[in-house]
Parts: structure tokens; C-alpha cells; sequence
């Protein structure tokens, strides 16, 4: 198929190619937007009707894209969405960005891609380009989505169309690193696969890195946060020791800094969060499984992180029976729940499983985040942002710091609270009134 | 004591001040040289009369030092060593910097700290500053060097001398950061003491860093290198799970290191080795166990540390068994033994537990290395490094890359070889002939 092959990448080269993202989330979204801006068309395609809706109306609803960018790239017709799936065929590539979860027993859940692939199998045009960008476990690309592509199209890779993986890097909030000037790794199946690839991404990604396989891509992503994984892992671990031997591991980790090489500093904190880190380094020991391999180190880590929210709950319990009062009965008031400072994102944040573990134990539990209105747990358990005042602030027994938010007045907190449980290292010391992970 | 107090700070100013170095090892002779080269007199104190004579002569006998350097500073006068311990009394400060190994069941050996702090107590005068460089657990200074020190010299911390600790950083092969120019943490017991302690390293260490106690200062040496032990047994994981999946694990590192946030790159190997990363953590590990607290990171790394060489053992049979060999009557020739490339210390060095491990198995042992001429192995071999002819290259059964010195030639040694078991990546791909951990 070299006609084909040669009029995609003329069609890339003259950018009159079309993109279809699949997928109108913190990834797929800022993707468009990033192709939009260097005039390239893009198809979005979304199940959410809602979603749908506000992108066509150039209405903005993720954090790491500038309003005016989207409104802009709508009004110019360089971006639209759709719920049709048969619009596929309008495509000449596909950029996957759905999400890809764990379900309650940490085994992926695999449905969104194979429900793409086969919507993608299903409409479209010989000669289109497929990417996963979504993290996964090394081989999907090759054993999970080729074999239902294949089989939906009746089509052959490399003769008929050409599929790859591209892991995102989307951190949420970061203001130095966007999807345009990260840069990107991208593995396909086949050479030209990876060329089409290589001149697609690069109308959008300054920096593109090809690697020799999808499952060589696969693994990078999965690294990168298993690295994070068993990092954050280990300062927490050494966070509860070094509270029980009276030794500030912010200090001593602001220390270890000094060293010009061969350290990294990770910071500790009430548990991992977010949509990569607590999950990623799980697919890798579900596939690990298929190879009679135990990933020792990531189960570890894994465990450790679980571990967490029962642990700060102990701290809560501790603290208020030096002031001598038990968890239930008392007003604990939580300051930010989104799973990092400065984000509106509470998924697989810590501080809702501490939460739903402290109303277990009978505590009368508010919380305050000034970037998320309203909270459902895992727990069964929906709460509502309370106004940060004086009153509040006086009244509760104890004010547990999960969330370092900018906002946060924590000289004013310091001065009202009756008991501090600061998991985030807000206070410098140790006192009477502040009990520190 | 304010009047000593007040003397010591001059001497440091005028730089008339008198410094012991317990210890002329890797650590102690080239920060005594680092000293003296700022026209600082220092007097080594070292129990072995070798090294004594050959600092005397002005001979260097450690890499990160230019002979140069050692020959000028014992020729003007600033450098002198001795085994007189009793000529503790001459000098204004005393920094020790003394082995502090474990023993062979993994629980640390103090002997040399206690016996350092005994023959300072003993012979220190008034208004001594005492500062410890050896790694160790923290709580180290305060609880056990402080009693040992004021019983054998009657004296009290702060009314008659000053104790602190400040953990080397001592990099062995580093180009770039040597003694002088690596920021060097110090935490003291009083604030004086600090005061003292950082004018003193001040003289010869350009960024001085002050923590609030000793026992943070000895909590940040063993942060830095739990930190390296922990990600070097995670990727020696991943490259073993990456192996039965056909990934470079190599490659996916190289294309990780493209993500400019939140990642810092380690890389697989036959296991950790030198003097630092093997044996910290344990140290932590040890009085973690005074606190009833298990560090279950650092229990797990060293788990897959400890069963490296047998891993790797189990690599060399495997690429044997292909070609119809076992290891029993092979003749195996294993390429460096140094714990890292391009220096001379096979100390704690993971090529001598496989040599022993094959030995054990039958195999017809040898090994190359242009930096250690002879090596003595925990399991009572010795071998003595066998020159890298061709004829030798072509007629052992395998060829184990242990170490990646520089000065290999593994273009000719992979034409000559009949089979390489590469553990550090020295060949890019996986062939008959080569097979990659």
C-alpha cells in the first residue's frame, strides 16, 4: 500500500490531513487543541453528550487548557466533536486517549479500548493511522487491539493501515510542561508505521522520541510512574519512622537535595493519588503475572500505599487523645481534597479514603476545598465543601492538612485551630497544637 | 566554655587551626589533602604503618587524589600522618573518618567508631571540635559516640568540647565532584558546635549546608543511598521481567530519560557494589528495629539484591544450556570485577559472587581486569586477572561483561568470543552468540 503510504504523509507534510482523537478527557482534549493551534483539522469524538456539547460551544471544562485557545480553534472550525462514530471514516488518523482503569481488585479494565478499537475497526478507511496514547501493560498494542482491528475491518497492518503507541505524559497543573514542548516516545509495528507516526506528531510535539516496538513505548510509560510509585513509597515508609524517631524528614529530605547527583527528592504525604501513579505500575503486575514473574517491588510499594489511609487515620486518632478525645463524636475538618495542590482532580485522592475511614469510626467529618465543590466517595459517602471561617475553624477538635493548597492561609489556621494534624508539611514544627506525619 | 569557644573561631579565621583526620582511607586521606591544599596543617592519624609511610613519602595511594597534590602538601609541610593516636592532643579538631562495615549478618560493625571515640577521649585536650564522616545509623553521635567520648575524657559537650557529624560524600571515580566542591551537610549537638563546624569545612568546602541536629545530618547520608539502593533493585526487576519480554530494558530507560520532570534514570546490572549502597540502608534497617518499625523498601530491595548473583548465575547457565553446554567443566572468563567501571575497588562487588557461585557449580573460573590484578572472593578463592589475549577470547565457552570499563574493546571480544552473557549492556542487541540480561 504505498499509494497510501505516500498520501498520508504528503497529506501530513501539506497538513490538510484530518486527526480523529477518541476521547474528550485531560489528555485527548489538550491534544486537539495542541493540533488545532497549528491549524491541523481534528475530529473529536466523545460518548459524553455533555461533553460534546460545551466543545462545540467552545466552552473549556479542563484546567491545563487556555479557555481562549479552545474558543478559538472552535470559531475557526479546526476543532470539532462528535458522538457518531461513523465519522471515523472522515479520519486519516486516530488517536486513542480513553481512560484505562483498574477495577476493585486492581485488574485493568480493558473495555474502553476494545469498545475504540472496534469502533475504529468498524468505520474506517483503508490507509488510516491508529495510536493508543492511553497507559496500558506492554503487548496490548500488539495482542489486544490488532486482533480486534483486524478483525472488525477484515483489514491487514502495514498493507491496509498502520497502528502504534504513543503514551501521554499529560501532568496535570504543570505550567512549565504541556502536551506541545513534552516530549513524546512513540513505537509502532512496522517502519512505516512509525514514520507516518513521527510526521503526525511532530506538526504538534516539538520533541518526538521513536522507540523500536509499541511494547518498548508501553514500558516507558509504565517505568516513568512505577519510578514515582516506589519513590513516594519509600519517603512515607521513611516519613513514620523518622516521626517516631524525632527527625524531620522534610528537612532531612531538603538536605539530601544538596547532593549535585545521583538523588532525586520525593516528598511524603498521606498516600498516592491522580489517575497514573496508584494505577500504572498495576498493569505491569498484571502482565508480569503471564510471564510466572512477581513484581516484589512494586507489590511492596503497592502495599505500603494502601497501607496509608489507615495510618493517617491512627495519626488523627492520636493526636486528638492527647487532647484527650477520641475520633468519635468529634468534628474533624479536612483542608483540600484534590489529590495534588492547585488541581480541581480528587480521583484516587488519599484523603477521601481517610475520610470515609474517620466516618467508620464515627467522627463528624467537613472538609474545605476552595477547587472542588462537592466529593463522593468510595466509601458511599458524599460531602459538600464547607466555607473556610473564623467559626469553623475554631469550633472543629481537629484540622487535618491533606491537600497543600496556594490559597490556603495556614498562618490564620495555625492561630484558630484547636489541634493540627498536618500530613503535608505546612508547619515547620512539631508542638503541642500541631501533630506532623 | 566561651573562651574556647572563642579561640577555636579564631584559629579557623587565621587559619592557624589544627586538624586531625582519624582515618587515611578513601574518604579521610583526600579530605585531609583538601584541607592542606588551603594551606590548613592536618595530622593523619591511621592505623596501618604502610599507609603511614607511603603519606609520609608523599605517595598517594587513592584515585580521587592527584599524586601531584598529595607529594606538595606532605613536602610543605601541611600534610603529616602517624599511629601515635596519643598526638590527638595537638590538634583543635578531629574528624573521623573510619570504617563502618557489617558484619556477615548484616548488623553493623561499630568497632571502629567506638574505638576511634575511645582514643579521642583519652588524649583530646580542652576545646577539641569532633566531627563524624562515616556512615552510620542515625542516632549514632548522640547515643553512642557522646558517652563513650565524655567517659574516657571526663569532659562535657559544650562546656569542653563540640560533637557533630557530617557525612562524606565521597563519589570514587567522579570526574566532576570531588571532596572540595560536593555540598557537605553537617549537623552538630549544640549550636556552637555548628557554628564551629561549619567555619572549620568552610576553609575547604565550598557549599556548606546546616541541619538542625546530628541525627538529621545521619538520616540525610543514608536517605541519598536507600534512595539508590531501592531504584537500582527496582530496575534490576524490570530488566528481569523485561527479559522474558522480549524488551530492552535499556532502550525503554533511554526514552524514559526524554521526560524532563519527575524521572531520573538507573540502570540494570549484575547487582550493587562498593561500600556505600550495599550497606546503608541496613543501617537504617537495623535500628528501625529499636523503634518496632519494619522497612519494608528497603527489606525488599535488598531481597532482590542478595539473589542477583544467583539470578545472574542462572543467566550464564541458561545461555551455556543453548549451546549444549552446562557451566560444570565450561571455561568461563568474566570481563572486570571493579563494582563500577573505570575504577580499582571490587569491594562488595557482585562479579566475585558469581565467579564464586559458578566455582561452586564447576565452572573453570577466570576473569580480566586492567584495574585489579588479583582478587580475593568471600568464598575463598583467589584469581589472579589473566591477560586479554585473542587466543584466550576464543577459547573459553563464554565471555561474562561484568564490569564496562572503558578500555574494553568489545568489537573485537564480540568477533573473537564464542558466546557473551552481557550484564551491562555492552552489545545493543540479543543474537546467538549474545545474550543480554
Amino acid at each position: 500500500m504505498s499509494d497510501g503510504y505516500n498520501k498520508i504523509i504528503k497529506k501530513i507534510a501539506d497538513n490538510t490531513v484530518k486527526i480523529g482523537v477518541l476521547g474528550l478527557g485531560y489528555v485527548g482534549l489538550p491534544l486537539a487543541v495542541t493540533f488545532c493551534l497549528k491549524d491541523t483539522k481534528v475530529l473529536g469524538f466523545e460518548k459524553s453528550s455533555e461533553k460534546v456539547e460545551l466543545v462545540n460551544a467552545g466552552k473549556n471544562y479542563i484546567g491545563d487548557i487556555e479557555d481562549a485557545d479552545l474558543e478559538t480553534v472552535v470559531k475557526n472550525g479546526f476543532l470539532e466533536a462528535t458522538d457518531d462514530f461513523y465519522r471515523i471514516s472522515e479520519c486519516d488518523a486516530v488517536l486513542i486517549c480513553v481512560p484505562t482503569p483498574l477495577d476493585r481488585f486492581k485488574k485493568p479494565d480493558m473495555r474502553f479500548i476494545e469498545s475504540a478499537c472496534t469502533e475504529i475497526g468498524q468505520n474506517m478507511k483503508v490507509g488510516t493511522f491508529i495510536c493508543l496514547e492511553s497507559t496500558t501493560y506492554p503487548t496490548t498494542t500488539e495482542d489486544l487491539m490488532l486482533p480486534i482491528i483486524g478483525k472488525e475491518s477484515g483489514m491487514k497492518v502495514e498493507d491496509d493501515f498502520w497502528l502504534a503507541f504513543s503514551p501521554e505524559r499529560v501532568d496535570p497543573g504543570n505550567e512549565e510542561y504541556k502536551t506541545g514542548n513534552t516530549p513524546k516516545v512513540l513505537g509502532a509495528m512496522t517502519e512505516k508505521g512509525l514514520k507516518i507516526g513521527m510526521d503526525l506528531y511532530s506538526i504538534a510535539i516539538k520533541h518526538m522520541y521513536p522507540v523500536s516496538s509499541p511494547r518498548v513505548a508501553e514500558m516507558v510509560k509504565i517505568l516513568e510512574n512505577t519510578y514515582r510509585l516506589v519513590n513516594i513509597s519509600l519517603i512515607n515508609e521513611l516519613a513514620l519512622l523518622s516521626g517516631k524517631m524525632k527527625i524531620n524528614i522534610w528537612e532531612v529530605i531538603d538536605a539530601a537535595k544538596t547532593k549535585p547527583y545521583g538523588f532525586q527528592a520525593f516528598y511524603p504525604g498521606p498516600g498516592v493519588g491522580g489517575h497514573c501513579i496508584p494505577l500504572d505500575p498495576f498493569y505491569l503486575e498484571y502482565i508480569a503475572k503471564k510471564f510466572n514473574f512477581d513484581l516484589t517491588m512494586i507489590n511492596t510499594a503497592g502495599h505500603l500505599d494502601n497501607l496509608m489511609p489507615h495510618r493517617m487515620t491512627i495519626k488523627i486518632s492520636t493526636a486528638l487523645n492527647k487532647h484527650k478525645k477520641p475520633i468519635n463524636g468529634s468534628k474533624i475538618l479536612f483542608l483540600g481534597v484534590a489529590y495534588k495542590p492547585d488541581i480541581s482532580d480528587e480521583r484516587e485522592s488519599p484523603a477521601l479514603k481517610i475520610m470515609d475511614e474517620v466516618v467508620k469510626k464515627g467522627g463528624d467529618v467537613l472538609y474545605h476545598d476552595p477547587h472542588i465543590p462537592t466529593v463522593n466517595t468510595e466509601g458511599g459517602n458524599t460531602f459538600n465543601s464547607v466555607e473556610l471561617s473564623d467559626n469553623i475553624l475554631e469550633e472543629v477538635d481537629c484540622i487535618v492538612v491533606t491537600t497543600k493548597h496556594k490559597v490556603f492561609d495556614f498562618e490564620n489556621i495555625g492561630k484558630k485551630a484547636k489541634l493540627i494534624v498536618d500530613l503535608q508539611n505546612a508547619y515547620p514544627a512539631r508542638t503541642e497544637k500541631i501533630y506532623k506525619l
